[in-house]
């Protein structure tokens, strides 16, 4: 008889509500909490643990620990744990607070000096029993140390002799959701909010209790549910007890409910003629209003605000200051314990371009570094990691060290709002280590800036980590099954910034996708190269993302940057590109830095070269620390980053029949889609430098496509030929699409190769306005068909809606008719850009 | 680049509608058609594969045959292949019948006299060229021949210098659907009809073409779409536009329709006032009736007849033979083609059991025999198997040698009426070939069944196999994953009677889930190894399968056999049991079959062991072959079922990972049932007969159950017992059930064993008229809960109903208290019968 019957029957397990579902095929739902059964030999380790959980006090919070620790054993070793009240006569595993447990095992708290949500994992001999501890300060701790204890099983890592503690380095430690009221949610690429829908918080939040689960298990414990764009109306009367209810779903898990506010609210729903922070009648009413919200929701965490950025009302309108604003709604919170984030992306978006002084990357430092001395201690500053806005690289803002006398806190975000919407893969930590790292000499010693935020650098009582996450009803959470990693990296990181990328990537997989070596491997090296490959085919050098940055910030659009009032300018012309941010000659904006960071970026020699663009203007033909000029970078680095996505791919498919299927046909999806966007990408931005700098790939890439036939080029029917806007994000910067009065199109050209196996790329645009249809026609033979019936940010084709069908082992012979046809349905005409014919080795 | 890499990117096939679907997980709908990706290495073989198709005259079948090679190879390698009219220059695979490929490839009929449904595979040199042939004499013989290719590269087979023959066995191949025009199948197991819904054909008929091409690609030829109980309507005038909306889904692969009739159709229908088959005006009516659906359905096949029989109305009405009524459809088929098949199932169920002559074996022989030469040459007499009705055990009727002038078919179920209804697994061929083998010394040689159903003992012009297999709307076809390897089977064996069972378990697996060895050799076993534990714990010695015969055919009755007209006794009483057929002392069914049979039958020392008890009334103490007594042996068998059947859970478990998680998730939860309905049976049998005889188990197992405890002898609240009938279809004859006013129950006890790791079976009623609710608790602790809501053939407790809950990973420890709630809902009163506690090895 099989040592654990029950875990590997896993046909009873499925009947098992109580059990994690033993699911036909995984949805991604349970992300890192899957507790899958572990092999005999793994099991076997874990024989002598203890089969009763004793937690002798019960709470909301809790209560979560040991249910959690009996779900996640009877997942993994299929053997139900004993809840006892009290120490029985047998070996046992004891949840608690410090306090709860000195009684029985006194002292434990000086050990290691733990406090706060830290906790002890250890095992002690008590009455002569093997006992093994899980305690904290604090009642979410205790839950952090069975989530740690889990995953430690999880990972077949050893329990014998265990005596660990975990001290996270920040009291913050939250997420941003930007959802909005009526279901949607702002740079949210995974369904709609799990919190609102139609105006109203969802009548079903078990989403919202499984959330706060997953969060849990990572040390979040706090959760801004909508939008910093926020609507008044989340503070009206009548929707209070429907935040309450959010707050109820979150309780068990620790996580303290938050939400975004707009300042002018006292006016816009308070019936007030102001929202003048100054005025006493302003700060009465945030006083009531807090005083009601505690009412219903004790352990409310506080607000994120939002104020005189990008068109929101802020102090600004009465002359008062972000100070002003942030302080008179921390006075109302402050008798409740709970604390505002006030974010220092304000910024003015009708910058004048035209002038070379300007800069936007200057406008944080030059709005919050004055007001160092004037917030309330319970005001946290909450600043994106780089001056910008999550461009796929960035310096590290110097805001940060910019505020010696204010609590702060650095925004990351995991919705990959400019680096891929999670239908490219992109790993984030390796970035944010970049960051967390990165030394901003604001001190004697190193000031890296995990210490800044964390308030070691400047004593600052509070700070911490928040990212926007924007998670969504998608069953996996976030869309791409790969994307849940930025979420436990980024939990991991808020927690203990000092982990390497490496060992997150291989802890998340293994949680993720079992322990053979071979996925583990395979799956965390993909995730370790994705930024970097992301960023050589979108935008090195510091260039940023050169994405359309004015619609969806999705596909390329370089010059969408220019020449407007958004500040995001990188000054390409035809004889260099970058913008001159130093003190001598650009706008001055290095001297924001402490001085030995402003002399690395004022200098040419210097800057890294990923860095180059972001900082100084050069001649194309500019030669990096690399050998290379600049021009040649970019056609290398784009060529470079599209043939590693199509890599992705194969080792992806290495790893078929390793990882449950619907896993991997759902990943292997999109890296597929990831792999023919990255050649738009590339396409688009080397055909621009080129048109724009007029040098020549030296390897004679850009510009030549043997293996490529334009549609326009083709016999047409009913299609006609149309220019792209802009012209790149098309190749040769023209499509054809069903003239308005056609049902039905028709392309066709004459094969002219010799006799083979070929593959055949047809280039064409889905956008999410009709579901066009498309077939393949060799001669009379359907070679294939399918639906444009993808969902991306497009109404319009272009770099956004361009998607490559690959129609591979065809039998081509000289003077084959190659048709493709075409029914446009609505606004979506079946536009085509072009084919690509490939030989197949044989 | 890999081999063949649009077969690798699963991701892009699930966009290619022309590709079979790379799906998510395999559901079985596929069955042995899923043409899956081929490894590299089992590809490589089939690189100078041609790359051109050549169909060379078109026809509603012969289109199918390119189609499928298309889209077979797309599957397997990724190629498209292209499709031509006529010889290329260059390698080709060539599809057509002999007629067609006469000019560019002569004489290839000559070579092996193929004939009918025969085909050719053979490597030619054409011009110079290599070109594979695919040739039959008929057109669906040609897609017979592209789907043997097909399946020797799905299982990897050479297809270097081939030069294969097939020549099917019988030109009779068909099967026959028990659908009701209500979308209801009589004895079906697997959802609704495919072919009707409330009273019409279906609107959407795309299962039934899929039906059909699964059906083509084993030979079967015909298919006969209702109910033997036909509901006269199926010959209404306005009906028939609908049959002909079927025949047209059918065309394309070769099968024809066939319809099952109501002989009284001309009264009931038809306006006349009589049905008699002699009378001109009825012979008018089906000959019009006939040229009516002709006109609409050129192909039509013929129909199938139930007269006389259970109740349905027949020439008897008139005095007229089965002759008379097969004669005149017969008469009115024959311009046309069609046939007629007569079943003779035809028997007295209102026969008297006090009277030890009667024996309803003998029906068949009795009704049809003496109409020997009667039959017009296009009516075919379809027997059962067997003289019952699809037991899990009897001996070959004898029918079979009582007609030498007349055609026949034999009739087989692959619907599990009998044998588990599919919850069970129970792969038929190896009892197919037991009957197909046996020799009914019909002639000087030898004359096995087959033989004899073919037409060559008998030199009968026509002559075959149906098989009734109640396929419905549940997307793997069966219901049982497993279950669709019996359809495969019959298929094989209608084609080549010759062929091992254990070569159709292979291929099958081979097929159905791939090449691995240890998948092949283990679900080829587990095939094998099926009938003859279903066998054990049902009812050995040819006593039937001691079922309900009374209700739903699925669990144990013992006694619903005994003292009713169905006349399927076993006259157990206290002293012995069997059915004396002898012609000495019993009934005389022995006298139907010829000498040498006669002989073996007639006496006890040469009836095999397994259909003793059909042959014979033994005494329980009589010993067999085997050296076991009778009773013995009975309980031995269905200790060794029961066990067996746990076995095969264990077998299949050593395929985790290795078949794909849905099939292989949906086959363990069956399993598993089967193996808690297995100690239903053995239970139900050996205390049923120890009750009877009085004898004890000489092991001492029957009426112990050391680790059972019954729910009656709990604490019980708002449950309250009582008697189940049969009493052996429960524990102790008793169960409990929550009283009539209860809305929730329960029952509790005290474990007072060592303290351990245990699991826990908890035996519930699960009925198909309500959904209750269990919960179980140790202490406080929940540690299962579930909902009664399967679908099994019950409306009250007992033993079609009684069915397994394991809980497994319990740490009990003395004095533990254990309760069982129930919330019963509708009829279903939360009914419970025990509870066992089983330790687990620490």
């Amino acid at each position: 008889m099989p040592r654990f019957p029950p875990a590997l029957i896993c046909g009873a397990l499925l009947l098992l509500s109580l059990r994690p579902a033993c699911a036909h095929a995984e949805t991604g739902a349970q992300a890192w909490l899957r507790y899958a059964p572990l092999n005999q030999e793994a099991a076997r380790q874990y024989a002598n643990l203890p089969a009763v959980v004793v937690l002798r006090r019960d709470s909301a919070v809790l209560r979560s620990a040991p249910a959690e620790l009996i779900r996640g054993v009877r997942g993994m070793l299929g053997r139900t744990l004993r809840e006892e009240k009290d120490l029985p006569g047998e070996n046992a595993i004891l949840l608690g607070t410090f306090s709860d447990l000195q009684p029985v095992a006194p002292g434990l708290a000086s050990r290691g000096g733990i406090h706060d949500d830290g906790f002890l994992l250890a095992t002690r001999k008590l009455h002569g029993l093997d006992c093994l501890i899980v305690a904290s300060a604090t009642e979410r701790g205790v839950l952090y140390g069975v989530f740690a204890l889990l995953g430690k099983m999880a990972r077949n890592e050893s329990l014998s002799a265990l005596e660990e503690t975990q001290q996270p380095t920040a009291p913050i430690r939250w997420v941003d959701q930007w959802d909005n009221l009526d279901g949607r949610i702002e740079r949210g690429y995974a369904g709609p909010s799990i919190f609102f829908e139609n105006g109203s918080v969802r009548a079903d939040l078990t989403r919202a209790g499984e959330y706060a689960r997953l969060l849990a298990s990572i040390g979040i414990n706090g959760c801004a549910i909508n939008n910093v764009n926020a609507n008044p109306r989340v503070l009206e009367d009548d929707f209070l007890p429907q935040l309450a209810r959010v707050a109820n779903a979150f309780r068990p898990w620790g996580v303290r409910l938050s939400i975004a506010v707009d300042v002018s609210s006292p006016q816009v729903i308070g019936g007030l003629d102001t929202f003048d922070p100054l005025d006493a009648r302003v700060s009465e009413w945030w006083a009531k209003k807090f005083d009601d919200i505690y009412r219903l929701i004790p352990d409310f965490a506080g607000v994120v605000v939002k104020a005189d950025s990008e068109g929101r009302l802020g102090p600004a309108t009465y002359g008062r200051t972000p100070a002003d604003a942030a302080n008179v709604i921390a006075r109302a919170l402050k008798p409740h314990g709970g604390i505002v984030f006030y974010r220092a992306f304000v910024y003015n978006h009708q910058l004048d371009w035209q002038n070379p002084k300007n800069d936007r990357a200057k406008a944080a430092y030059d709005n919050f570094h004055p007001l160092d001395d004037k917030f309330d201690d319970n005001v946290i500053i909450q600043i994106k990691h780089g001056p910008i806005d999550f461009q796929v690289r960035e310096p590290v803002s110097p805001l940060f060290s910019g505020l010696e006398k204010t609590n702060e806190a650095i925004e990351l975000q995991v919705t990959q709002e400019y680096t891929g919407q999670q239908r490219h893969l992109c790993f984030l930590p390796p970035m944010w280590k970049e960051v967390l790292d990165f030394d901003l000499h604001a001190g004697d010693g190193p000031t890296p800036v995990k210490d800044i935020v964390s308030g070691k650098t400047f004593h600052r009582p509070t700070g911490g980590f928040v990212a926007v996450v924007n998670v969504g009803m998608d069953k996996n959470w976030l869309a791409h099954p790969l994307a849940m990693a930025n979420l436990y990296g980024y939990g991991r990181l808020a927690w203990n910034p000092n982990l390497d990328s490496k060992q997150i990537a291989e802890e998340w997989t293994r949680l993720t996708f079992g322990n053979e070596p071979l996925v583990e491997n395979t799956i965390s090296r993909m995730l370790l190269e994705s930024w970097p490959i992301y960023e050589r085919y979108t935008g090195p050098l510091g260039a940023g993302t050169l994405t359309d940055i004015l619609g969806s910030h999705y596909g390329p659009g370089v010059e969408s940057s220019e020449r407007n009032g958004w500040g995001q300018w990188h000054r390409a012309d035809h004889q260099g590109v970058g913008m001159d941010r130093t003190a001598a000659t650009g706008t001055g904006y290095v001297e924001q830095y402490r001085a030995p960071v402003a002399k690395m970026y004022e200098s040419l020699k210097t800057t890294p070269d990923e860095l180059l663009l972001f900082f100084h203007h050069v001649p194309y033909t500019y030669v990096l620390h690399s050998g290379k000029t600049v021009i040649q970078h970019i056609y290398d680095s784009h060529y470079d980053g599209a043939e590693e996505a199509a890599n992705l791919v194969k080792q992806w498919q290495s790893l078929e029949g390793r990882v449950d299927e619907e896993r991997y046909e759902e990943t292997l999806k999109r890296l597929a889609y990831q792999a023919g966007h990255a050649i738009v990408w590339r396409d688009a931005v080397c055909n621009w430098f080129f048109r724009t700098s007029g040098i020549a790939d030296q390897r004679g890439r850009v510009g030549h496509y043997p293996d490529r036939i334009e549609v326009e080029a083709m016999q047409l029917a009913g299609y006609v030929p149309f220019d792209v806007i802009p012209q790149e994000t098309a190749s040769g910067g023209k499509a054809i699409e069903c003239a308005p009065s056609a049902q039905k199109c028709a392309a066709t050209f004459r094969f002219d190769r010799a006799a083979g196996w070929y593959e055949l790329d047809v280039e064409y645009f889905d956008q999410n306005n009709g579901q066009s249809k498309f077939r393949v026609l060799l001669g009379d033979q359907v070679v294939d068909e399918w639906v444009a019936d993808d969902l991306l940010p497009a109404t319009k084709p272009g770099g956004d809606a361009s998607t490559r069908r690959r129609i591979s082992g065809l039998a081509l012979r000289p003077g084959d008719k190659i048709r493709i046809e075409g029914i446009p349905e609505g606004e979506e005409r079946a536009a085509l850009d072009y084919v690509e014919i490939h030989t197949l080795p044989q």
